[in-house]
C-alpha cells in the first residue's frame, strides 16, 4: 500500500516552499546554501517529539552558522552531524544503543559531492563524535599519497579506527560519558527480553513438536519474536534512528553524511549501512554524467539498507526529470520491492535526499542564475524526524512524518519535500 | 592508451574457448559448472609465474570438485577461495601483507547470486580462511532472524567478527602461522623505506625551497616516492594481489569471492574493496529486471575499487548485448576515466567476470537448452594471474595476463576471456 503526501505547512515568509515544479518558490537573494537533516526513520513517541524537532532545529542551525560564515559543504554538513551526534536522544555518538557486550560502537560516513571523496568509520568506540574522524579521513585523503606512496584509507574500523583518531588529533571519551541512562536501562530490559526468547527457543527445541518444525529456524525465531522483541526504549519498539544531513553550499557543492550506533544488541564488530559506501550517504556534484548535483542520507535497518545500497540508488534516481516521482518510483522498485529483500517480512528506511542545478528559470525578472533546490524524505518507517533550512531563513522548519493511520510500516510509504531557490552569494 | 588482445592458446579438448559469438564453443555434454579465478592483479614476476599459475589451478580443482559432487556455487567459490587464501604466495590469508603494525589484517566477503545474500569481514586478524567467517556470515543471515526479532549482520569487522568466528566454531590462528618469510622480510624492507621516506619529507619541509612548496602536499609525496615505493616482496612492485572466484553451478546459479589481505603497511583498522559491498565481489542471477547472470571479482588498489564501486558496475555493464564490449567500457568509463578518480595518477585495478543465460543455439541439434558462460578478464596492472576450468574439463587452463609492452600501468588495460558450453545435468 502507497502512501503520499506533501507538506502543507510551509511558514510564511520562509525560503522553503512545498514542491511544486521548479520556479515555484519565492525569490531569495542572498541564501548561500540550504541544509537538510533527520534525527531518524524509526518510531517516533509524541512524547519525545519536541526533543527531536528540537536537535533537528539545533543541527539545521549549526550548518547554516557554517555557510553563513563562507563554509563549504563537508564543512556544514559536518557541523550538523556533531549537533545530532551529540543529543542524548540519537542513536549515533552520545546515547548510542549498546550492543551484545554492552558496549557503543559507532559507524558514520561523509562524502563530498564535489571532490567526490569518501571517509568512513565502523564499530568505532570511545570517540565522541565519529563523524569527525569519517570528516578527516576524508580529508587526509583528499591531501594525496602518504609517505612511501601509501595510499590513505577510506574507511577504517574498530580499534585502528580509534588509535588512527587518536594520532590525528581527536580526543578519546570515555564509555560512561557516551552512554545514557536511557541506553543504559534499554540495554538491560534487551538483555533479559533475549534471555527470555532464547530460553523460548530452547523449550521449543526440546518439545517434539518443535522438533518437527526445526527444519526452519525461522518459525522458532516467529514465536520468539512474540514473546519479545528488542527496543531502545521508552516506548520506542523499534531501534534505526541513525541521523544524517545533506547540505548545498553557495558555490553549489553538495555533501551528505550519516552516523549511527547501530542496532540495539548488535554483535560486537557488526558495520551497518552508516559506514556503507554508497548505502549510508552519497553525495555528487553535476558532472560529465549527471545533470543534477545530489546528496542523500539514510537511516532505518542497516542490512536493508546495506544490501539495496539505497543512497546510491536515490542518487541515481534523482537525475530523472521529476524528483518527486523519481524517489518514489525509486523507494517502492529498489526498497520495498527489491528483489535483494524479497525474503525480508518488512522492510524499513528512510531517506532524505536533494538535487539542485543551476538554472533561470523566471525569464522576465532578468536575474542572473539561481540554483534551485528540491528536497524530500521518503521513509517506510512509522515516523522519521527531519528538519531543513536555507541560509536565508530565520528558523529552521522540523516535521515529524508519519506513516497514515492504518498502513503497515515496512510496506508502505510516506513521501513528502519542498523546492528551495538560492540566490548568488552576490545578490 | 587501450590495450586490448584475445586468448589464442585455449588447449584443445577443453570446453573451454576463446571468447566469440554465442554458441560458438564446442558442445560438451555433462558439464555442470564453471569456475573462473584470480591470484590478483597486480605484478607477477616471470620467475614466480610457475607457482601462481599453480595456486590457481588447485583452486580450480578444488570448485569443480565441489562441483561435481553436486554442491552449489557458493560452496564451490568458497572451496576455489580457501585453496587460494592457503597459499603463501598470495596476499590473502596466509602470506598476507603485514600492516604498519606488523599485524596481518584480512577482508573477505561473498555473495550468493541466487540469494543475493552478502557475507563480509573486515580488518580481521588471526583466522586462517577470511572466507569461511564470510561464508558462514552469508549462511547465517539466510537463516532468518536471530532471537528476539535481530537482525544478523552481513558484515562484521575487527576483533568482534573474530570473536564471531570463534563462537561459530571456525577456529583461532596464531600470527605466526599466518606470516610468511617473505611476507616478514617485506615488511621489514618497507618499514626501512618509510623510514627514509618520511625523513627525506621532514628535510624537505626544512628547506626553504621545500617550505615555499609546501602548500601543495603531494610535491613532496612525490618527491619521497621517487627514493623510497613500498612493495611486497622480491621483484613485486606493487602490493595488490588480492585473490577471487566467480562460478556458476548446474542449476545455473552464480556466487563471486574475494579476499585480501590488503596493502602492504596499510593502516591497523583500514577495510579495502575485499569487504566492500558492490566492490570486491557480485553475483546476481538472471531474475525480473536482469536477463543474464553475473559474477564479478575484483584485484587491485582497494580505495580505487572502493570508490568506483567496480564489481557492481562491471555486474551492470555485463547486462549489455555485447560482454567484450561492455566490459572494455567500463573498465574504461567507469574505471581508468572515471570521475571518482581525476586525482589518481594512475588507477590500478583489475576484474574477472562471467555472465550466462539459458539458451538454444543450436536450432538444428534438436539439445535442450543449454547454459552458455562468457568469461572475461581485464585489468590495468601490470600483470593478472587467473586460472578457469569447466567441471567437464580433465584440468584448470592457467594464465598471467599482462599489459603488452610499452604501455603504462594505470592507464591501459588488457581485457581477454572465453565462452563456455554447460551442458544439462541430465546429458
Amino acid at each position: 500500500m502507497l502512501m503520499e503526501k506533501m507538506i502543507s505547512s510551509a511558514d510564511e515568509g520562509q525560503t522553503c516552499s512545498p514542491l511544486a515544479g521548479p520556479g515555484s518558490g519565492p525569490h531569495n537573494r542572498g541564501a548561500v546554501g540550504f541544509v537538510l537533516v533527520h534525527a531518524g526513520a524509526g518510531y517516533h513517541s509524541e512524547s519525545k517529539a519536541k526533543e527531536y524537532k528540537h536537535v533537528c532545529k539545533r543541527a539545521c542551525l549549526r550548518a547554516v552558522d557554517r555557510l553563513r560564515a563562507g563554509a563549504l559543504a563537508v564543512e556544514a554538513v559536518t557541523a550538523a552531524l556533531v549537533e545530532l551526534e551529540d543529543s542524548p536522544f540519537t542513536n549515533a555518538g552520545t546515547g548510542s544503543n549498546l550492543n551484545l557486550s554492552g558496549e557503543i560502537e559507532c559507524d558514520a560516513s561523509i562524502m563530498d559531492g564535489k571532490s567526490l571523496h569518501y571517509g568512513a568509520v565502523g564499530a568505532l568506540s570511545g570517540i565522541k563524535n565519529p563523524v569527525l574522524v569519517a570528516r578527516r579521513l576524508l580529508s587526509e585523503a583528499q591531501k594525496g599519497k602518504l609517505s612511501a606512496g601509501r595510499i590513505p584509507p577510506c574507511f577504517l574500523a574498530g580499534k585502528g579506527a580509534q588509535h588512527w583518531a587518536a594520532s590525528h588529533g581527536i580526543p578519546p571519551c570515555p564509555a560512561e560519558k557516551m552512554a545514557t541512562k536511557f541506553s543504559l536501562s534499554a540495554y538491560r530490559r534487551n538483555k533479559r527480553k533475549m534471555e527470555v526468547a532464547e530460553r523460548v527457543e530452547a523449550e521449543c527445541y526440546q518439545t517434539k513438536r518443535a522438533r518437527q518444525a526445526a527444519e526452519n529456524d525461522r518459525d522458532l525465531g516467529s514465536l520468539a519474536r512474540v514473546r519479545a522483541i528488542v527496543d531502545c526504549g521508552e516506548n520506542r519498539s523499534a531501534c534505526l534512528d541513525t541521523v544524517g544531513a545533506i547540505v548545498v553550499d553557495q558555490e553549489g557543492n553538495v555533501a551528505a553524511a550519516v552516523s549511527s550506533g547501530g542496532l540495539a544488541m548488535k554483535h560486537p564488530g557488526r558495520v551497518g549501512q552508516a559506514a556503507h559506501y554508497g548505502c549510508g550517504c552519497w553525495a555528487q556534484n553535476a558532472g560529465n554524467a549527471v545533470p543534477y548535483s545530489t546528496a542523500v542520507s539514510t537511516s532505518g535497518c542497516g542490512e536493508h539498507l546495506v544490501r539495496t545500497m539505497l543512497a546510491r540508488e536515490c542518487s541515481t534516481a534523482m537525475q530523472a526529470e521529476d524528483a518527486h516521482q523519481a524517489l518514489l518510483e525509486a523507494m517502492q522498485t529498489k526498497f520495498i520491492s527489491s528483489p535483494f529483500l524479497v525474503t525480508e517480512d518488512c522492510v524499513l528506511g528512510g531517506v532524505i535526499v536533494l538535487r539542485c542545478c543551476k538554472c533561470v528559470e523566471d525569464q522576465t525578472s532578468q536575474e542572473d542564475a539561481h540554483t534551485l533546490v528540491e528536497f524530500l524524505w521518503s521513509h517506510t518507517t512509522e515516523s522519521m524526524c527531519i528538519g531543513y533550512m536555507s541560509a536565508q531563513d530565520s528558523k529552521a522548519k522540523t516535521h515529524i512524518s508519519r506513516l497514515p493511520p492504518g498502513t503497515v510500516a515496512g510496506h508502505s510509504l510516506a513521501i513528502e519535500g519542498g523546492v528551495c531557490r538560492l540566490g548568488n552569494k552576490s545578490d
